[in-house]
Parts: structure tokens; C-alpha cells; sequence
């Protein structure tokens, strides 16, 4: 047989992008994003990559993690897995994501193990000479549609220039974000970033949208800030506007309680976000649609696994994005290329990203889609000056942790993360 | 990147071999097991093995199939399987491979792709240089557990020779057939095939096997002889002494009944056989332990899905075998070795098949364990002398059905296939 290809170390590097000052219902985004870079050399000379979260406690399970899979195969991925969750025991402390949702053990080894584990099929790709999507059953699609992700924003963070975007709070502006960004990446479903404003006028930004752009499918997503009361109240009245209403309310409970009124499907990308939280989630019919994330669920594989729960109980299937650089924008591609029940326009943070860490010419939007890379592996290369500058950046940056509440803090001393907040 | 490997054609070729009088609730085992022996070949020179059902339903529609598929690179599992579906439109006949359970158009083009599934894994790992689990996660095992598959039989087929297992009618016959097989292979745990005898005389054999063998778990499948009534009955009797009882009783309610008050676990291969009865059999709670089987689950990726499925749901996962060659005992040893949540010792028909279609050498029992194959691909090759010598058999036996209620009738008319039967 072949010879294994075993893993010789990871090279981990926290790197930090600007990010403009994006609002949500916890607070507002820093200057700088952070993520992990990998890269997860082999001792077939291939070199694999994989991106993720940043925060501290997450750096430095990686780096225990990269310890654990030394001399492993790239092949080897359950075992991978298993090491990895036996370096971590039975770690159950939370993280600084930006992600909600029930920290258990089993969620934080896949958040641990995804990086890895699309290193590995890089790696994998690389030495067949085989796109990732090919490992993953082949790619159902050439493209893969994304959404237009509207933010209300800030014009600049406080003390900086504008940022080019402006300010975003009222209806037209919101309308003008999305022709903007429509224009540039022709983006055929919109959502909106919501939970920052009172819901009435949130729901009247979305009516405002569904008059400018009466064909593109609609979402809000207001990070459970409502009661669901409220929430049900936001849904009577966006009746036959949402393709989906996202999060409006903690909890399955609460989640199952507004399905039960509201007229469109519910998803989430917050009470459904490990495998433990399926089952209940089935068995009280809390949501309709899962927005699935192969950072926390596990990368690729168990990604498709989603997938296939999604399509064996009923649920649809979307796609969560947290900012993201262009390797983890590569891996969704390939993901989404090779799962035949995503049929929703998958989420990213694209258009307010200005640096990356890959090479130009492969991740391009063509009427709203990412043509799926066909290169060997993921298909995107390091640019190893962008890095190291990016890696700067972090250095100099000082942000170890995502705090979009302790940053609106400090600007409106006077503010509370509540949810629900209305 | 590499060059696709395209799929040139499948050369499908039914086999008969001799199976012994083995006895089950629908009749007896006629005097030949059919299989169809796909040959798939590429391209790039290499061909890709599978093995199905042969009976003549499934037979055109594996024709069908491999036309559909022609031209298509072997790594577009996806793709594959949707030409299929396609091929074979809305087809929900049923067909005659002695499974029970509701055959929905899903499972059919299941059972239909799965050979072509695992011979395209099969010239993947070929291409690699890698065995198939590595292709499905890496093995996790060296070896897999098989369990002793005791079956009721007559001495012989009517108007032959004994077949050398003699009969096997009474507890202590049952006893010496286990003690014969584990003499030779070395199986640590048992499973009896049920549903032949009156419920107390089967239950007086798992007793007498529990005295014979106190720490071999031991396993009961009458195949849904049973009404529920009866079956709590001999789940009552037997507590303590039973790892799993597999489908006593017919349907998911009825299972679900039987499930509330019987103190072991219940398992199946028949109540949940395609992925949409998996959503009522977890609402309802109707089974404990799935047994899954490549060839009606859509092949081993699927496979993978359904284990997925079972760990996520809380569902424990054992895997079923109908009478089956080398190729597909390859197949679900690499499978097995890859899901680490297949902790059940899984069944197989080995012991009572003395023809084979593959070279010797690689797939062989060890204190009850067959060491997962570390060649290319499935690891098994095709001895042509021993597959023309079989397809001789299949074209001169005339058996073209998998029909044991036929069979028991043409030896005893009055014989009726009732379920539940006491
Ligand atoms: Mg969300
Ligand atoms: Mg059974």
C-alpha cells in the first residue's frame, strides 16, 4: 500500500484582519477580527491548511491538540479525533467565539479537531490530486450561492476615519448597503444582522428591502433578542416577506414555542449548534432549518453527517458564518459544492473584509456564487507576506479575545447585553 | 489536478452457492444463495468490486444502473447516486431478497447504488494506494467481532446427502452447533435465529447456550414471529440473559409496545431499513439498537451516516448480514473498523457458506475477529476460475428468486409464512 502520510507538526498563527464596527445585539464588532491560521506539515512534504477561531483558551487548545496528532496519518481522522479529545478530557469551559449555545465537551473537541481535520483533507487532496470537494462525495454544484450579509454599523469606529460603507440604522440606509453590496457581488438572497434596533424598526428595514428587492429570499437574524412574544409578532407581520426567520429567541423551548405561531420556518445557528442538542431539538420541533458551521461542528465530515441528520428528520439546511478569511471560505465551498440538501444561499462576512492570507485568483463571486476551486486539496495557497502581516497586526492589536460587548461598553458605558432584550 | 477516473462500464455477474437447510420463520434456506458480482471498470485500468443481491428484479435494475453511470468519474459519489435515482424514477416494487420492512423508492435506489458505491471506493483506494476505511475515516479496530449465527436446519436438503452440520432442532443440538462454531472460528458472542420453533422451546435453547457459554453475550431474532404479548413474555423470561432480542414482534408500534416493558434492549434489521423510518422509530422509541447493513443503506458512506444517526439519537448501532461472499465481507470489515460506535460484535453468514468467489488469503477469522484487509482498496481480488465456477452454478440452478416460504412449501404445503406467527 501506499506509504502514510503522517503529520509532523502544526504551525499555528493568530492573525487579525480590520473589521468595521458591525452591530449586533451583544455589542458591536472590534477593530480586528482574529483567526488561527494552520498549517499542518507532513512528512510527505505537503502542507495542509486549516482556519479558526483565535481567542486565547482556543490558541492554546490548539497547540495541545497540534501536540496530540504528532505521527499521526492524515488519513487516520477518527483517530485524530479521538486523540484530540482525550488531550482535552473533559474540557468544558467555554470560549470567546461570539457563539452561543451549551458549551459541552463534545463541542469544544469539534471545534478543536475542525482545523485539523481540514488540514487533513487538504493534505489528502493535495496528495491525490483531488479537490477536498471529491473527498466529500464530489461537488453537486460548479458555484455555491451566498447571501448578501446586511449589518447595521456605525460609520467608523470611535476616534478612526469612516470605514467607505458609512452609517447603516435606518431603513434606507440598510437599502443602500444591500445595493451596494448586490451590485458588487451579485448576491441573489439577503439577510439582515438584527437585534440592534427595537423590532418595529427592524421589521420596517425588512419591508423597506423586500420593496427594493422583491425577488431576493429575506432574513432577519436577531440573536434571540426577543421574547417570544415579540418574536411572534415580528412573524405574523413579515408573513410571505422571510425566506426564514433566524434565532428570534433563546432556547428550544422558547424557539419551539414561536414555530408553533409563526408563519415561515425558524432557524438557528444558536440552540442547535452540537450534536447533543439534536435530539431535543427533533423531538420538540424547535427550528426547521439548521444553519450548520464546520468550525463547531466538527469540520467537513461531521459537517455532512448534519447534513444527513438535516435530510433523514426533515430540516432544512443553511449556513452560518463568523468573519472569515479565504481558507475557511474555500472549505465551505467545497463543502457546500458536495452537500445536496443545502439549498439555502449559504452566509458570509465577505464584503466587509478588506485582508486576507491567501493568494488572489481563486476565491472569486460571480453573480453571487463561488465557483468551486478545482485545484488539488482546498485549493488555496498561503501568502506568506500577507500572514506574516496579518500576524502583526495581531501582535500589535492587543485583542486576545472577541468581546463585542466589552468594546460597546466601553464607548456606552450604560450598555447591557440582555436577551431577550425586547 | 489528476485525472478523473471514469467509470467505463460494469460487468454484473449473478452467482449461486450452496447454502445449507438453515431455518427461519418465512420457510428455509433454499439449496443456493444467490449474489451479483459487480465488476466496475475505469479508465485508468483499474476495477472496482461490489456485491449485491441477485434476484431478478435487482438484477435489471443493476443493469439500469451501471448504464446510468457510464462516463462518470469515481469519485462523484454524489452524482452517481442521483443518476441512479434518476435511472430508475419512482420504482417502489418490492423485491425478493428475504428483507423485510416498507420498500420506499429511497431504499431502492439505495440498495441499487450500494454495490456500485463500495466498487467505486473500492477503485479509489486502488488509485491511492489505500485500504477503504482509511477512505471512510480510518480504521479505529485491527480486527472486527463477528458473532456466531446459529440457525435451526435439517440435516439435509430433502432428496440429498447431509451437508456434515447435521440437524439442529433441539437445545442440545443448538449447543453442539455453537460449540462447533466457536471451536473453529472463535466468536465471542452468539446470536440465534429465531422464530422457528414454539417461543418456549427457543427460549429453553438460549438457556441451555447461556449454561454452555455464561459469558458470551448472547442474541435472539425470530424475525417478528411474535406478537407483542409474546414477546414481553420471552423478554421477561430471558432477562439477564440476553445482550439484545431483534425484532420480536412486526412494526414500529409494535416494537415500541414491546420496548416499554422488556428489560433488554431491542434491536432490528427490520422495523427501520431505510433512513426515513428512522424519524418515527426515534419518536416513538420503538428500538434501542439499529443493525445497519451496507447493501439496503446505501452503501458505506451512508452507512457511516446511519452510525452518525445512532450516536447522535442515543441509538446503539450493531451491523446484519444476509448469506454473502468475500467481497462483501471485505466491505463491511473496513466499514465496521471505521465507525467507532459499532461496539456490537456484527453478524455474518460465514460459517455456512463453503464457496467463494475471491483469491484466499486475506479475509480470515481470529479468536472471532477478522483483521481488517491493509491492501489498496477493499483488498480482495476476484479468483475468475472460482466466479465462472459460481455463475455455472447460478445459470444451472435455475433459482432466480430468493424464496424460502416457497421452498418450505414445496417440501410441506400446508407451511404458511404468518407474522406474527405465536
Ligand atoms: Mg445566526
Ligand atoms: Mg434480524
Amino acid at each position: 500500500m501506499a506509504d502514510r502520510v503522517r503529520i509532523t507538526g502544526a504551525r499555528i498563527t493568530p492573525v487579525a484582519f480590520v473589521d468595521p464596527p458591525l452591530l449586533n445585539t451583544v455589542g458591536v464588532h472590534q477593530p480586528y477580527a482574529l483567526r488561527a491560521i494552520i498549517r499542518l506539515d507532513t512528512d510527505a512534504g505537503v502542507t495542509g491548511l486549516g482556519e479558526t477561531y483565535a481567542d486565547t483558551a482556543h490558541l492554546a487548545r490548539l497547540e495541545a491538540a497540534a501536540e496530540a496528532i504528532v505521527g499521526q496519518d492524515v488519513f487516520a481522522l477518527n483517530t485524530i479525533r479521538a486523540s484530540i479529545s482525550e488531550k482535552l478530557g473533559g474540557d468544558r469551559t467555554g470560549d470567546s467565539t461570539g457563539l452561543a449555545g451549551m458549551i459541552t465537551s463534545a463541542s469544544v473537541v469539534d471545534r478543536v479537531f475542525s482545523p485539523f481535520e481540514v488540514a487533513c483533507l487538504d493534505v489528502q487532496g493535495r496528495v491525490a490530486g483531488r479537490p477536498v470537494s471529491d473527498l466529500l462525495g464530489g461537488a453537486v454544484r460548479d458555484a455555491v450561492p451566498f447571501s448578501a450579509y446586511l449589518f447595521y454599523k456605525w460609520a467608523a469606529h470611535p476616534g478612526t476615519e469612516p470605514d467607505g460603507w458609512g452609517q447603516a440604522l435606518h431603513p434606507d440606509e440598510i437599502v443602500a448597503q444591500a445595493r451596494r453590496i448586490i451590485d458588487e457581488y451579485g448576491f441573489t438572497a439577503i439577510k439582515l444582522k438584527g437585534g440592534v434596533l427595537p423590532p418595529e424598526e427592524e421589521v420596517a428595514a425588512i419591508e423597506a428591502l423586500h420593496a427594493a428587492f422583491p425577488t431576493h429570499p429575506l432574513r432577519l437574524d436577531p440573536n434571540a433578542a426577543w421574547t417570544p412574544e415579540t418574536s411572534v409578532k415580528v412573524a405574523t407581520g413579515l408573513a410571505g416577506i422571510l425566506e426564514y426567520l433566524e434565532d428570534p429567541t433563546p432556547g428550544l423551548e422558547g424557539m419551539a414555542e414561536v414555530a408553533r405561531q409563526a408563519p415561515m420556518p425558524l432557524a438557528t445557528n444558536m440552540c442547535v449548534v452540537a450534536f447533543d442538542q439534536l435530539a431535543p431539538a427533533v423531538a420538540q420541533d424547535s427550528v426547521r432549518v439548521v444553519l450548520s458551521d464546520h468550525h463547531y461542528w466538527g469540520g467537513l465530515q461531521r459537517s455532512r453527517l448534519l447534513a444527513g441528520i438535516c435530510d433523514t428528520f426533515g430540516l432544512g439546511l443553511s449556513m452560518h458564518s463568523n468573519s472569515h478569511l479565504g481558507i475557511s471560505l474555500a472549505a465551505m465551498v467545497h463543502l457546500a459544492a458536495a452537500t445536496p440538501n443545502l439549498t439555502y444561499a449559504c452566509d458570509t462576512h465577505w464584503p466587509w473584509k478588506t485582508e486576507e492570507v491567501v493568494e488572489d485568483g481563486v476565491l472569486r463571486f460571480v453573480d453571487g456564487s463561488v465557483p468551486v476551486p478545482t485545484g488539488p486539496g482546498l485549493g488555496v495557497e498561503i501568502d506568506e507576506d500577507r500572514l506574516a502581516a496579518l500576524h502583526e497586526q495581531y501582535l500589535r492589536c492587543r485583542i486576545r479575545e472577541r468581546d463585542d460587548t466589552g468594546y460597546m461598553r466601553s464607548i456606552d458605558p450604560g450598555f447591557q447585553a440582555l436577551s431577550p432584550r425586547w
